[in-house]
C-alpha cells in the first residue's frame, strides 16, 4: 500500500430541513458578507433560495446573489463573481445547488483570495495559496464537490475544460437534505448515481496498493448505490434511497476510497471530459456510455481488481477462470446502466460520430494528460482512439 | 433513518517516517510554543521522542515536555499540564503515544482555553468554549482519540472515571506511521483490535434508524480489523496488517460507522469502565470478557441487528431461525476472541469477584449512566448485575 494524506474538514450536517441552519453554520465560520452562488433557476422556483435568504435577514447577514452557474460552469461568471465579491466585501460563498454551482463558487474564491487571473490556476501556471471559505447548500447528488477538493471550470473559448484541486477550497460547511434532491428528473438521478459509482470505481482499479480497509469501504459504498439507484427508479420520492445515494456521494469523492492506493485510473473521466466538450451530453452519462468500452480495453492488465470487482460488487459467482469471472463482472454493470436508463455505448447516448471526431476527442484527451496516463492499464492516444471506436 | 452531524477535520498523514513532517504541520495550523505531552518511558526509549525534539530544534520551535501520562490517564498531571502551559505559554500540543496521552492532553487543551477547573467539564458541570489546538503522533492503534471528540479522564480521588465530549478537541492533524505499533506486546496489540471493532460494534447493535451504506462501512471495517488481528497474532511485524488496524482505529471511532443511526449502545462500554475503575484491566480485555454476556442478554430485543452481524461480518451461513443464526454469531464472535487470547468471561480475565463487587459495579454503573441506558435494549441495575453474573 502506499503512504496516503486524508483531510475532510467539511462539517456536514444532514436531514431533513437542515438548510434552515445556514445562519448559524455561516456564523460559526466567521462569514459576515456572503455570496450566494446558485445554477439554475429550480432554487429560485422550488423556493429555497428565497428560503435561505429569510433565514439570513432574519439573522442579520448581509448578502448579494449571483445566478446562472450552468453545468460544465462557464469562466465568465466565475470573473463576473469575482469582481462583485471584491466591489461588495464578501467575505464567505455560499453555494446553493449541485457540483456546477459548487465549482463555479470554488473557483470565484480562488480569484478573491489570490488575485490575478483566475484560470492560471486552472492552466496549471500557478499554485493558490488561499480561497475565500465555502459553505454549501447540496440540491444534487452527484459531483461529491461538496466534500472534495476539486472543482471543474470551462473557459468558453475553445471549450477548454480544466480542474484544479487543492485543500483550500474544500467547503467548511455542507448542509445535505435528501428532499431537495427530490425534484430532480429520474434521468439526472441516474446520472448522479452513475457519477457517484464511477468516483469510486476510477479509485479502485488501480495495479495494486490499496489497502482492504478501502476496498471493503469501496465495495459497501458501490452495493449501496446500485441497490438505490434501482429504488429510486421504482420511487424518486423515497426519501431513504435518497438519501443513502446523497450521503455515499459525498463519501465517493472526499478521498476516503482512495486512501492508500496510487490514486486511482481517472482514463474513464478523462475520455469522458473530451466526450462532454464536443458534445451536449449529460457527465453521469457519457461515463456509463464510456465504461464498458474502456473495461473491456483494460481488464486483461488489471485482472485481480476486475475479479474482486465482480464478486464482491456485482455478485458474480467465483467459478470459471479470473478472466470469464471479470467479464462477466462487466458485462452486469452494463446491465446495471441499462436498468436504470443509462446508455452502455456512444449509439444508446445518442451520438454519431464521426471518424475525424473520434480522433480528434482521443487527441484532445492524450494533449490533456500529458501524452498517457491510467492505473489499470497506461493508454496512450492510439490506445484512447481505440476505446472511443469500440465504444460506438 | 436519523438525522446526524459529521465532522472530521483533523488532516491525517499516513505512512513510514511520516513523524518526520511533524514541525512542518505544527507550522501549518499556527503553532509556536509546544508542550510535547506523552506517556510511559517507551516513546523515550524507542527514540521517537528524540526524533521529534530533533525535528523542531531544526525547524526553530520551542517546546516543554511532560511525560507520564497513564493508562486512564489523571486530573493529577492534566492539572500540571495546564500550570506548564500557562506559566510557559503554551499555543499548541503536541501528544505522542496512544490514546492516554491523546485524551490527557485534550484535558489539559480545555484547562488552558477555559480556564476554571477542567474536571467541572467532566462533571457535567460546564460545556466548553475551545480547546487549545492539538496535534498528534500515535503510537498505539485502539482508542481512536487521534480522530475523535471525546476524552476520558479519572479523578484519582474515588477513582472516577469520565468523558468529555466536544468537537473543539479533534486534533488539527495525526501522524500515523504504522511502523511506530510494532514494538507492542502481542497482549496490547489484541487489545487495540478488541477496542477498535467495539468502537463500531457499540454503534452497529441499536434499535434501527440505521443507514445501510453505515452498515455497509461498519461491516466492512469489522471483517477487515478481524482478519488483519489474526495476521498480527502470528505475524506481528506485518506492515500492512499493522496499517489496516490502525487506519481502521480512527475510522472505528471518528463517527463515520454511526452515521444516521441513534447514537450507539453503548452499554458493554459502562459496564467495562467499571470492571476497570475496581481492577487493573487492559479496556480491551475487559470489553471482550463482558461482550459475550452482554450479548446473550440483549440479543432477542435487537434480533435484526444480530442476525445481520452474523452473517456479514461472522460469515455465519443464512439458515435456521433469526435466533439461530443470532447466537451463532455471538458464539463466532467469542471463538475470534479467544483465537486472539482475548478473554470472554471474567474469570478468563483473571477476576474472582464476589457478590458484593458484582453488586457495586452494577450500581456505580447505573448512577452513572443515570439510572438506565442501552440502545439494542435499555438496561437497567438490576439487568447490569445479571450481565455481570453471566461473564463469570
Amino acid at each position: 500500500m502506499f503512504d496516503f494524506k486524508y483531510y475532510t474538514p467539511t462539517k456536514v450536517v444532514f436531514g431533513k430541513g437542515t438548510e434552515s441552519k445556514v445562519a448559524e453554520l455561516i456564523k460559526e465560520f466567521g462569514g459576515t458578507k456572503i455570496l450566494i452562488h446558485y445554477g439554475s433557476g429550480s432554487v429560485v422556483r422550488s423556493g429555497l433560495l428565497k428560503r435561505v435568504t429569510d433565514t439570513l435577514d432574519e439573522a442579520g447577514i448581509s448578502y448579494v446573489t449571483l445566478g446562472g452557474a450552468v453545468p460544465n460552469p462557464h469562466l465568465g461568471l466565475v470573473y463576473e463573481g469575482i469582481e462583485l465579491c471584491k466591489k461588495e466585501g464578501v467575505d464567505f460563498l455560499l453555494a446553493v445547488g449541485g457540483g456546477s454551482a459548487i465549482d463555479s463558487a470554488k473557483a470565484i474564491g480562488y480569484g478573491v483570495a489570490n488575485g490575478g487571473d483566475v484560470w492560471d490556476f486552472y492552466d496549471y501556471k500557478r499554485q493558490a495559496t488561499g480561497c475565500l471559505p465555502l459553505g454549501v447548500i447540496l440540491t444534487i447528488a452527484a459531483t461529491g464537490s461538496e466534500m472534495s477538493d476539486s472543482s471543474v471550470i470551462t473557459k468558453e473559448d475553445g471549450l477548454v475544460k480544466r480542474g484544479y484541486s487543492s485543500d483550500y477550497s474544500r467547503p467548511r460547511f455542507a448542509i445535505m437534505n435528501p428532499e431537495l434532491t427530490m425534484t430532480l428528473p429520474d434521468y439526472q438521478t441516474a446520472c448522479g448515481c452513475t457519477d457517484i459509482m464511477m468516483h469510486t470505481m476510477e479509485r479502485y482499479f488501480t495495479q495494486g496498493g490499496n489497502m482492504e480497509i478501502t476496498d471493503a469501504l469501496a465495495e459497501g459504498l458501490l452495493r449501496t448505490v446500485k441497490k438505490n439507484a434501482i429504488i429510486l427508479r421504482d420511487d424518486p420520492n423515497s426519501y431513504d434511497a435518497r438519501a443513502e445515494v446523497m450521503w455515499a456521494g459525498s463519501l465517493a469523492h472526499n478521498g476516503l476510497t482512495g486512501c492508500g492506493n496510487d490514486g486511482g485510473d481517472w482514463m474513464t473521466h478523462k475520455l469522458e471530459h473530451e466526450l462532454g466538450g464536443l458534445y451536449d451530453v449529460a457527465h453521469g452519462a457519457g461515463l456509463a456510455a464510456i465504461w464498458g468500452s474502456w473495461a473491456r480495453y483494460v481488464y486483461k492488465n488489471c485482472l485481480p481488481r476486475f475479479k474482486k470487482f465482480a464478486i464482491n460488487v456485482m455478485d458474480v459467482a467465483d467459478e470459471g477462470t479470473d478472466e470469464e469471472i471479470a467479464l462477466k463482472g462487466i458485462e452486469a454493470m452494463e446491465a446495471f446502466y441499462r436498468s436504470i436508463n443509462m446508455p452502455t455505448n456512444l449509439r444508446e447516448l445518442g451520438i454519431t460520430a464521426s471518424g475525424d471526431d473520434l480522433a480528434i476527442m482521443a487527441h484532445k484527451c492524450a494533449v490533456g494528460v500529458g501524452g498517457e496516463m491510467g492505473s489499470a492499464r497506461v493508454l496512450n492516444e492510439d490506445d484512447m482512439l481505440n476505446i472511443y471506436r469500440n465504444s460506438q
